[in-house]
């Protein structure tokens, strides 16, 4: 069985065990406070160039999104998001369950539009009514997106400026970042995205860590969020497992090089796919490529190939992703492109 | 100034004035455990023909709303709603403050197409992944709509049966429900609710009262539904007071005498609106009108007449709502066709 | 039968009623923005020597708690409170459904001691795990208390300065507010109130009102409360009703005839109840009453008058509450002392 | 610096290790639905002799508890646990943001009485308001308790019938559930604890695991359990990081063998402690022993031992905690009795 359906069902990074074998034995104290944690945290802060960043070590991401969203939204706001954002559509409902509603405007290819945006704001505050209604109070967009595409350092600096503009975060989810930044098409560092978004998070579990997303206050620390945290039940008592991953992954190249492997993977699955004459679904630049296939096709291939369902595109079609990753194997690429 | 801008800018109707003076000085016990609590459901019950309906008495729409949805749903299921439904976008995020989510479907005049509806139900279960999103959990529709527009009986049954054949909840937001059941294109009675709908309100502020909603469980009661009720804050420890409201809108035909005035006056405002050449946003056969009209109209009308801002339409027109009621006299309507 | 088991069994007061008959026919615009309203918050700001001050008028005395509450403390911060705290127990868990916790502390009396509330948050503060727990973000008082008694000025001050150098608000529930300003023993105006507390609410229901609670913020508002307000299913579109209440209360020295009437009432029947050699749960120098009785005196009465159960003391005897109020007429009170 | 402050300061088992090296590379299916879980499943069944169990994995003690008190109880009801609880005073308030109160009984050297638990419930029913205040939803224990005391299987088995009575679930947090079943005074097995609780959890974290928690239902599983844990942000998508903690664990009596150390190293301990005549706070069997020292004896500790603080004792004295584990050594032990 080739496995294409997420990039999530990899192992953990050898160069991840190998670093927990080492520090397997220490004594390190609890919640996050420990010296494996510290060094990490150095380390994002030097590729982020944040000498101030503060950051925490969370298990997953929609944990992150709901311990972010959160804890930086009022009672009567709501975050704004493409319809397809993970938030709104992905998460069981976990914003909702906190207290807030997703704000959904129309993606553009899974991105949000800075105009429209913009557009949306200006709306609710000319709404006489506004009171009325859940006032926009972040913004929140992932990198790469649901659908693997990007936004480009001028989106994300438009995004910036409406949010400053009308003084509300700027929140950039980056469960899958490390694919972002190795794409060729990308044209944003670390360092931009912490100097144009007031919070964000470097995903670790789809990058190859056991676990774990880095958030990132590049300024502003919420306040009392370390509390946030604890109650809900997102503080584990030996944060270093969480802290260490990140030391590991930003040891050696080994977050960027985790990247790259995906990118070249999916590219070359993309060519050979396109070569063969398959329908993609759009143009994506990282790590999820997403075809359209005829139901019986996707059938034929049930046993031999597993992708992710992603929705029905009309009674005969279906749109599925294929992911690869860190862990891609070039023959695994040809064997499924030989078999398709 | 002539007032069209909404429904509840009337005094309080001076039979139930007339009313709270006979009873005002009687000593009643709590929390609506008293005799005119009983009456007004009483009356309620054989108006709905169900003998065995549990009602409650809260104070207003919102809080109808959030008490109903939050006590019937699970934690990981959501309310579907018309995207034009007052608990999307009018209540402030009260749903979601509850920690539910608001499944919307696209409108048509306002209303739920019951064969979308089940469609997205269906989309659901096909999901893969659905043990990952938000449960269809319940039924949400208005009566008349947000737009003033009906549903069919057909289509309330074809809603019912929807939900019967999934076992999720219908439930009926009426606080209009007087100018509905008053209109000459309504073909349901409160009987026909009682039997297709789960659970339903029966607004009063909007029609005559001073305050107050019945809530009317047709056969199932909500486990712990008084004390939920309290929970929310919104058990009045005079309950009397709003089953006074009731006790008197269901004597004399008073809830339907409020009803046929408001649809009289609009059928009228309507007519003489035609006849001028006004453009109406659509076809509302119930007291709540929607006109497009130029911004330096609207502008001009500003001193002499007041209007219910709905929407931006397009950079040069807006539109506006006209709201007539149980206290629109004759003379105001003519008045404000002659002044347009 | 004579009914001395609350102050809310009282019909409406026939001035309430008459202000009402008066302005029945107006047309008043929505959700408290008219001028009754206006006047009322006028009265009222005067009442409490506060021109700046910010009123909001809710229906009753558990949604006040729920939304000033909810809407001044952070995620992480709890209420400190009495055990015996209206919030504690008696609200159906309204403050923890919330989200939030009620931080209790041993009553004296009914009441918070300035010290014991001042050890505690030192306490937490010294507590090297403090961000692993509740954090105290607000103290709640009641006045007068559950149990009828009252808080000194000098005790008001001292809680206002322990707060104040804990940069946490003090908020008292004045629920029956009037019986407290109404009691030979009170010492504290409305201005003191307003001058110690960071948000107060005077109430109405049990003080002649059909219903009305008004919450006053006497510098400082909750940013967005408005939309709190709605968001918690406690904005009324009629909100002259609850305005119109405060209005007439604080017209005449109603509301401090209100409290008058009571406060003479329960001083004619503890007196009566003394002579005859009652026991007293505690020495309430207000409205309520607690008797010490034995489980067949009770039963002997129970055809005849009506007591609010309290607890059950021991297995041979319940305390009860004897409530007076506005409305209490002296031959009730006769009758009372003659039967018991 | 000797460690003893807490049971998760020490790093990896050993074994846990090597198992993760052994299967670190293997491709698996997201969301706990993999090999790896399913024989991890397999075994708690069997230590339970519950073939039938559902088992869910999750990160951390706080978390279990939120997600499985929030998936059991209705809106309207709270979680009965001693005031020592971990529920109550050291999750920041989590069962609270949830929504739900923790209703609060005296401990007993941490543990709840099963009479006073039942006079408990009993007295809510006899109240006749009782449909206004919080309905006792659930009981929750702990064992060991938060004081390294033990209920006995008599207690167990009352507390149990008391459930029974009342319908309510019986939850037993088992976050150090290995240093129980290894101490010489348990009388009780996972067995028993499967057979008379409704849903418990078995600790990892602080025995021997790098995180993780076994929240095992022996008999009925909660309704959407599944998308709780989503919704809570508490699904892993490499749910085998979590699976794989506890295959290792209940391989080769894993989890007994780190139970069986740290209570011998703790019997070491408390007897040369008492030797040397320190005073114990409480008598506890298992590896949490709690010592009442005064100030200045804590001071001069500090730079060669480090403790968990527990409370303040008295204004020269404060209780401490000292913790074994599976990791501690026997040289740790006597270089600390040396020391003090």
């Amino acid at each position: 069985m080739l496995h294409f359906e997420s990039d999530y069902i990899e192992g953990t990074h050898p160069e991840i065990l190998a670093y927990f074998t080492e520090v397997g034995d220490r004594k390190l104290t609890g919640y996050g406070t420990d010296e494996i944690c510290d060094s990490a945290k150095e380390k994002i802060r030097k590729a982020c160039n944040c000498p101030d960043a503060e950051i925490f070590f969370l298990s997953g991401g929609t944990q992150s999104n709901l311990v972010v969203i959160r804890s930086l939204l009022r009672l009567y706001e709501g975050v704004i998001s493409a319809n397809t954002g993970h938030v709104n559509g992905h998460e069981a409902g976990a914003i909702e369950a906190g207290g807030h509603k997703v704000l959904t405007l129309p993606h553009h290819n899974g991105k949000l539009d800075p105009e429209e945006t913009e557009q949306y704001i200006i709306g609710f505050y000319q709404d006489e009514n506004h009171e009325h209604i859940v006032k926009p109070g972040m913004v929140y967009i992932s990198q790469p997106t649901e659908y693997g595409t990007l936004y480009s350092l001028d989106e994300l600096q438009r995004l910036h400026e409406v949010c400053e503009k009308y003084s509300i975060p700027l929140y950039l989810d980056g469960a899958r970042l490390g694919y972002a930044l190795a794409s060729p098409e990308n044209d944003m560092t670390l360092e931009d995205i912490a100097k144009y978004c007031d919070v964000f998070y470097i995903g670790g579990t789809k990058v190859g860590a056991m676990l774990g997303e880095a958030v990132v206050f590049p300024r502003h620390l919420v306040d009392g969020f370390f509390t946030i945290v604890k109650q809900s039940g997102a503080l584990l008592a030996k944060g270093w497992i969480l802290g260490g991953q990140f030391d590991a992954l930003f040891s050696n190249d080994l977050y960027y090089r985790c990247g790259k492997n995906a990118i070249d993977m999916a590219a070359r699955l993309k060519e050979g796919l396109k070569e063969k004459g398959y329908t993609f679904y759009l143009e994506s630049p990282t790590n999820q490529q997403f075809l359209i296939l005829e139901n019986n096709q996707l059938e034929a291939l049930k046993e031999k190939a597993s992708f992710g369902f992603w929705e029905i595109y009309d009674p005969d079609h279906v749109v599925v992703r294929l992911a690869t990753s860190w862990g891609t194997k070039i023959e695994e690429v040809e064997a499924l492109l030989e078999l398709m």
